[in-house]
């Protein structure tokens, strides 16, 4: 009926085959209503009904305290690299920031717009190869928020939960969009958490922002009214018409992710994942890997043989096998396998075992 | 299989079945590329290939001239109401704006956050029953732009293609969100025209962008990055990841409405759908439109029986028949039929002789 490929793109990314199998079974009639979620009003029983399981079904994945609200926007993280000081800046109009990437790259360059930006470090000399240690001395006392990206896409490095930086008193804020809901980070030790949805919650289109109650309310005069988080704050994420299908989708991913046993489970599975791809390259005669062992992403994991040809074999063969988008970013060269929460362990086997075969035949 | 409704709501809205039938067999496997549309890295040649077809039908559908962009972006109108002053308030920092509803109404307060507003005209006092005679003398001479809703979903009301305010060399801006491809307006006539998708064009989560080439790239300072239409323009829409599901399903949607014969076509049987409608109303001892004759919008027909006892039971029985989101908005009370590009004439047929029987059995 259909055939599918091993995806190992870095987003948008595979998505659970369980999940698009009720999608596309529900397309043209949802529970009997004779309608699509596509064609429901946003303020009908149904809808509304899809939008609360979504945000129940988050809050409890990752055991989000009361006192945080969580909202479902539009515009990417890209649009949060405003928000976030068009919305927090409200005393000291200073923020620090950790350069660990063109994503955080990109954030830093959109709140210098509104305020003073320190950037306490980074790993650029080094093709973002690691996190760099933080001196806290150096942390900003009268700060009105500290930026991380917890997990770098392009690059394959990651803060791991138990190596947070020490904030105090200044609010924590987090890109998480590429390693939310893969392994479990205690929620309230932050601020505010944003991810876009196109890696381990649903297709693009729609942004989770999880944010404590007091961050809300404080916004600039000159911020958009779509851009202030008390407006969607207040509406629950209804105050024009959300991008309903994703948010569904996202419902969706959430009922499977619980089915599989949440968050800690689904650590569990990606730890073995990753540490199959990580131990065969740690011994490869021909594929290493780039990261620092310890800053290691359990989502992506780049790769390379330091040979442009080979490489370039490589993809090749692996697209004639049914492994897709592995291409390295170019800013790093070489491979790169994203195996987020909806790539299978068998997907994983399967590409070390081609690699396996691919480095003996090219000895 | 399924059973399908007559969905008359005012948006999200119905779309074609053949759309969502295709889209449904599609969601695992997008021809042959054994992924999801959901799942495929937005700079992969598929994508950019729906991206590209989506961009392309919509131009001809439209007639764009050369000299316009199409850009598909995130946040509905409702982000447009902000785009627009903080993009084209480029000189005298001075707009007019004419005020025929609720969403005129958001559009005015927004706008007004960043410089002059001249509310030329306004029908507030009737419930915006009518689009009000514009006094030419009146327009300001020096605006940046001048701002209109071309239909108002919520009072069904429109300005027609051949009554469009003369504003000489002032760009004419138009929210489209209700109306767009629904009749053959010139958009040669407009410097920007913008429409959330969730009525004629797909599902909520993209707005569809028509913007004259110079006037792009003169946003204000403190503008958003993702905010300013240089930064899409410059990208084709691929600045960062767009909300490629939703994209996708425009494209079915530009694809289905050129199969029909266009947007001349589908104006034909628009006015057949309406006048369906309104022939019935204007000779009903029962049912009464509430717009004047020459401003009727051909997308959303709302009608009051006076007797909110007898409008609930209308509303109760036709939900039980298969006709479905009939009641009204609460400012203008009443029912009101949505009748977008996506509804058959068979179902506006349908309803007209369940009026019929309604009436016939109540009177």
């Amino acid at each position: 009926m259909y055939e599918r490929v091993y995806n190992f793109s870095a987003g948008p990314s595979v998505l659970p085959e369980e999940v698009l199998l009720e999608a596309s079974k529900e397309m043209l009639n949802y529970k009997g209503s004779g309608m699509s979620v596509m064609e429901m009003s946003h303020r009908s029983k149904e809808f509304m009904g899809i939008a609360a399981d979504a945000e129940k079904l988050l809050r409890e994945l990752m055991n989000v305290p009361a006192n945080y609200k969580i909202l479902f926007l539009q515009g990417g993280a890209s649009t949060q690299f405003a928000m976030i000081p068009l919305n927090l800046f409200s005393n000291s109009k200073t923020a620090d920031y950790v350069d660990t990437g063109a994503w955080s790259t990109k954030a830093i360059k959109e709140a210098k717009k509104y305020g003073t930006v320190n950037v306490l470090a980074s790993s650029k000399e080094s093709t973002y190869s690691y996190i760099p240690k933080l001196d806290k001395s150096a942390f900003s006392k009268d700060a009105d928020y500290f930026h991380i990206t917890t997990n770098n896409t392009i690059y394959g490095t990651r803060f791991t939960p138990d190596n947070l930086p020490d904030t105090g008193d200044v609010p924590l804020v987090a890109d998480m969009s590429s390693n939310i809901l893969s392994e479990v980070y205690d929620v309230s030790k932050f601020g505010l958490i944003y991810a876009g949805a196109q890696k381990n919650m649903g297709p693009a289109g729609v942004t989770a922002v999880i944010i404590r109650e007091d961050l809300i309310g404080k916004a600039m005069d000159i911020t958009p009214t779509m851009l202030d988080y008390k407006i969607h704050a207040d509406a629950d994420s209804l105050y024009n018409t959300p991008p309903c299908y994703s948010i569904y989708m996202c419902m969706l991913v959430f009922k499977w992710l619980k089915e599989k046993g949440g968050v800690a489970a689904m650590e569990k599975i990606n730890r073995e994942k990753s540490q199959l791809l990580y131990d065969y390259l740690d011994q490869s005669a021909m594929f290493k890997a780039t990261v620092a062992v310890e800053d290691r992403s359990l989502m992506n994991v780049p790769f390379v043989t330091g040979n442009d040809e080979l490489d370039a074999a490589f993809i090749k063969e692996a697209v004639a096998k049914g492994f897709v988008n592995l291409k390295g970013h170019r800013s790093v060269g070489g491979m790169r396998a994203s195996i987020y929460n909806a790539m299978p362990v068998e997907g994983v086997k399967a590409l070390v075992e081609f690699m396996k075969e691919f480095e003996a035949k090219n000895k």
